[in-house]
């Protein structure tokens, strides 16, 4: 029931091999790399004497135990030497992925004298008058703060401040290419939920925006909670909002497919933690009337006891049937699936229960609630979170979009209007006439994307209509499709 | 007595004039500039027609008054029409100087998932197995943080941390042009000791380095000395250790220039603050025997009552005589005045009390403890904090290669060994053969100073001999000096 995970980049390793120099040798080493199951990428002669020679033979692996069965493969060939082997995302690691640029120039005393002191004290001063100067004279204009203290990061778990900064560097690397947005990694060494609050009030001066990731739930609630209310800046939790946006543009696009109203359908969604919980807000937001969600207490209804705050919400604002049976009960019948929870939950056999033209966006990872290909047998649309299948459901579809709206809005808040108007910009960009049942969220490489968010979020921050969605483009070539900002 | 201030291009304004072009047009101008006291500096036309010129006047001012009277002045004149003045300080902080920038490339789905999930979590797992290579694969090798609670920002006193953002992200740029250390501006909505504690403590882990930077005193000595007990990373609180270091360098070619040993000087220091204390802590440790120190409460001995912590282990550690008489008294005789408190404390006459080749360092700013030029008529040696006097005491020349050294050497504390090292480095830039009166510290701009300091303070680290001094350099032009890092 696993879903077979194929070579991807992300596991891509670089070997360098020394063989005897006969007329087959380097296509033995290719043959055995291919037969092991790996790709080859690129080979690349390193040195060469004359009997033998030294290449570095890059290839995509599955996972790092594929890896090491490839590399075991070739060294049981005869003469064949495996010097080194390197993994090519470790060595793209290596000093971080980010890095502090000045953006103006130091070259003599004057330069200095502007930048720093004597000049410098004259723009100090004018903020002291006037705080709100600080918006237009410091970074907080373009600056917002990727928070996380390490909890639940990825599908890796409460791995801690230190681990979690490669994906926080990346969130930031990725908020600059899609967004322009100049983001900066604040790892917590602490998961006290008032220190938290306390740290992030306190650093906030700096930034324009706090985008908080990777923390657990329901812990995660009462930190959002409390920060929109003590800050004068928006607060927007990527794995909440982010995810509820990308579901909802998915969804709306989704319906198109199938030919069904948003307010007609009942949606299961299993998973209530953060993510699970900001989708069916937004869902009810958008008029969904029949939503039953699951979690470790079963599907949430009123008569459980102690729930916690939010699932004691949901129990009562969703469920109108306080239904109490199992997951694969509550699919049957139901027109959405929504997975944001655990590996292999459902079966292709469970999805043929599902109403006519069902829809099932399967996102945990990277193993979905229920094996896509077993999905697409029986539903119409099938969408996960993986980028080997189609659909992929990524948040990088809207948050730095959202966070460019909020920042040229000068927005003060996130509000529940800027996500609706979010969702409706990314089902907006694939266009009417580009919908079908393998595309209903644009490519995380369409240039078009975060400006129509972009623009959608600030429309909706300064009360203004949402402007029309862009005009199709042509298909864009991956690689060569250039930075929506840089 | 107030030192009178020269046109600078930290005052530099634009003003765009039109005027009726007479043949004489122009030249009325920049007459008139120069008689209000202005320095032109440059000339752009704008627009014309037969009648009449619209320019750009690029001029340096002394100060915002002098800048309005400049302006008005132009008014004044017939056929005059003053269309905006532009400050360039002003201009050139439009949106911050500072930006985040990717050093890995996004274009495509393979580098995505390289930087990005799913490769990025094998880099995760790696860290949290081994919390150690964090300063391998993250910024932390390369990342320092700016922290600042905005309580004693320059001269300006207690602005708070928004208006103190100009100063960190100034600082910042400063790191990364002359050290190529990513520094990162960390202003902070508390001016509690135990809550600055907490946040630094917390957000500790992104970082190679905690740079501590205008904490109003004694609360910074509370703060730097319990952050050191509590991280693995060096905390250095510049106003106090790159200020000692600087004063250390230029103190040691001022002694060779007047030719007295260090351990015979007698060295009155007034203002007990971050600085002062800081420089009399390392003074004393470089071997200077006989210290007074200067604060609110008058000479600091033994006898006040109810001095802070940091005032009372001056009074048991300095002033061997126990003097207990007025500034004036004290620098009788003296060999070393050192100045880190307020303007104009002291006269010529003053200063011609003092032994016999004696050294003045008037570092209060922009005016110094006495006027530089009547110091100059009895002192062999005058240094000031100001860019428009000879031997300049700028902290630039210290923290960006301390922290480059710290951080290459991945040292988990900033030690007075490296301080040491750090001043003899700076001293012994300038060379031995290139030292008078007038040149005890390099310039600023001088690419030699920050990989010297770096190499210094990175074998004091490693408990290695320090390096020899660079060659000597061809005089540097300041307009033409390459940047030392970029």
């Amino acid at each position: 029931m696993v879903t077979t995970r194929l070579p991807s980049a992300g596991f891509s390793i670089t070997i360098r091999v020394s063989v005897t120099a006969d007329a087959s040798a380097i296509g033995r080493l290719t043959t055995c790399v291919g037969e092991s199951g790996a790709i080859v990428t690129a080979l690349d002669v390193v040195d060469s004497d004359p009997v033998g020679v030294t290449v570095d033979l890059t290839c995509d692996t599955a996972d790092s135990s594929h890896a090491d069965q490839v590399v075991k493969a070739l060294e049981a060939l005869p003469g064949v030497n495996v010097r080194k082997v390197s993994d090519r995302t470790f060595l793209l690691h290596l000093g971080g992925k980010i890095e502090v640029s000045s953006k103006v120039a130091l070259r003599n005393r004057d330069e200095l004298s502007r930048a720093y002191t004597p000049g410098v004290a004259r723009v100090c001063m004018a903020i002291a008058e006037n705080p709100g100067d600080a918006r237009r004279l410091t970074i907080k204009r373009n600056t917002v703060a990727v928070v996380s203290d390490g909890s639940a990061v990825l599908g890796l778990g409460n791995i801690g401040p230190y681990a979690a900064m490669p994906v926080m560097e990346g969130k930031a690397a990725l908020f600059k290419r899609f967004g322009g947005v100049d983001a900066w990694p604040v790892v917590l060494d602490t998961q006290d939920t008032d220190e938290i609050v306390a740290i992030v009030r306190a650093i906030a001066p700096a930034y324009g925006g706090i985008n908080l990731e990777d923390i657990a739930a329901p812990r995660c609630f009462e930190i959002e909670e409390r920060l929109r209310e003590l800050l004068d800046i928006p607060v927007f939790h990527d794995d909440q909002h982010g995810t509820a946006i990308c579901v909802l543009a998915a969804l709306t696009n989704a319906l198109r497919v199938v030919g069904k109203e948003i307010s007609q359908v009942r949606v299961v969604v299993s998973g209530a933690g953060a993510a699970g919980t900001a989708i069916m807000k937004l869902l009810l937001r958008q008029g969904v009337g029949d939503i039953i969600a699951y979690d470790r207490p079963g599907a949430l209804h009123r008569g459980l006891p102690d729930l916690t705050p939010s699932w004691q919400w949901l129990a009562e604002n969703t469920n109108k049937t306080q239904y109490a049976g199992d997951l694969k009960g509550a699919v049957r019948g139901a027109d959405v699936f929504i997975g944001v929870s655990a590996p292999n939950l459902l079966t292709g056999d469970d999805i043929a229960t599902m109403a006519d033209r069902s829809i099932v966006f399967a996102l945990a990872n990277p193993d979905p609630e229920v094996d896509p290909r077993a999905a697409r047998e029986h539903a119409a649309v099938v969408a996960t979170g993986r980028s080997d299948q189609p659909n992929q459901i990524n948040n990088v579809l809207a948050f730095p979009g959202v966070f460019r709206g909020m920042l040229d809005a000068h927005a003060e808040e996130f509000t529940e209007e800027m996500a609706l108007a979010a969702a409706r910009a990314i089902a907006d960009v694939v266009g009417e006439d580009k919908i079908n049942p393998t595309v209903i969220v644009p490519s995380v490489f369409d240039a078009r994307v975060a400006p129509a968010v972009a623009a959608a979020v600030r429309a909706a921050a300064e009360g203004k209509p949402v402007p029309p969605p862009p005009p199709a483009a042509e298909p864009v070539s991956l690689d060569t499709a250039p930075p929506a900002v840089l």
